[in-house]
């Protein structure tokens, strides 16, 4: 049950507008877009945010490769007109998830810089809050959680983002995380604060704060 | 902010899970699908139960032509390749939003029996509820509020449901809804007594209940 943040907001009787959701959550529904290299930690600082937010009351949502490329985007590989389609869709489901209230958190390696760029463009003003994992190739080849370095490396995955294919940096992201420095809850915090501090969630609603 | 419904309820430390958003918001993560002619009334009665639950402290969500056609699938056109694909990728959005513990509301022609039973395919036993939103096409295209019937008519929009492509009723939906003869509120509260009915949503947030 979503309890009404302040009791002096009428409903305006038209249709349920985003406004209206964001009230009743105590939240503004904007998309977290994690980017980084394979192995950077994007899924696991997403899903840590995630966690903080959900027990301080919050509805939050993680699109990953978990969720995405077994379903909605199954049918689309790894060519450079299918990475592009890839992140056309995941921007666009985001959408809809900050259109519903939900802070929305996006956990991709979305290598293209244009193809971020047409993410963000998608949402107003602030509500797209780029996030650059940052981790040397040599970190995140050493981690290699899911092995896929050592398959590019023996050249059984082509086009490997950091191996045979480029990432391009963010040229001016809203937050940077260092995933080799910080520990994962530094990180972590790090993007709360960040919402607390643009007002994008309620502070008092925060009771790691308190 | 989302209010816990029951004290006793302790999270479980790992990543966040459906079930634990769905205790945070008092609410079981489903999809109502409404499938009908154009003009029937399916985005009507989906926005005025959207309404409902809002109001009741629910948290909501529309997907239909109007976020969907410019935004996800502005790449698709009517062919029937594409038709399908249309509707795979809203079962496979809906699914994501029910995953988020949001009762999800899709209200889209789907008029291949196939389709809609791969989108309900795409949920576990209970989550999918095919609304069929039944009314004759003569009423459709008298009330033709987007004029498209007109144009069909003309020859100006090939392959139209229902007047030069076909629409394939549901065989055993889990609700009817009469648009010709019930009432607007009274569709929508037929709905809200299905979601209260089976437990989907808790029946004391309903206010009109009481």
């Amino acid at each position: 049950m979503i309890k009404q943040k302040a009791t002096n907001i009428f409903w305006h009787g038209g249709d349920v507008t985003k406004e209206d959701r964001e009230s009743a959550l105590g939240q503004k529904g904007v998309v977290l877009w994690f980017t980084g290299l394979s192995g950077s930690g994007k899924s696991t600082v997403a899903r840590a945010v995630e966690k903080k937010l959900f027990v301080a009351g919050h509805h939050a949502y993680v699109l990953d490769g978990d969720n995405i490329r077994f379903g909605l985007n199954k049918n689309l590989g790894f060519s450079p007109e299918d990475r592009t389609e890839n992140i056309r869709r995941i921007g666009e489901v985001a959408k809809l998830f900050a259109d519903a209230g939900v802070i929305t958190l996006t956990a991709f390696i979305s290598p293209y810089r244009e193809d971020r760029d047409l993410a963000r463009a998608l949402l107003k003003e602030g509500e797209f809050i780029e996030i650059y994992v940052q981790c040397p190739v040599e970190e995140c080849q050493k981690r290699d959680v899911k092995g896929l370095y050592k398959k590019a490396r023996a050249g059984e995955i082509k086009e490997f983002t950091g191996v045979s294919a480029p990432y391009e940096e963010p040229a001016a992201p809203e937050l940077v995380l260092d995933t080799a420095a910080a520990a994962l809850e530094e990180s972590a915090a790090k993007v709360i604060s960040y919402l607390a501090a643009k007002g994008l969630i309620a502070g008092h609603l925060m009771p790691e704060k308190r």
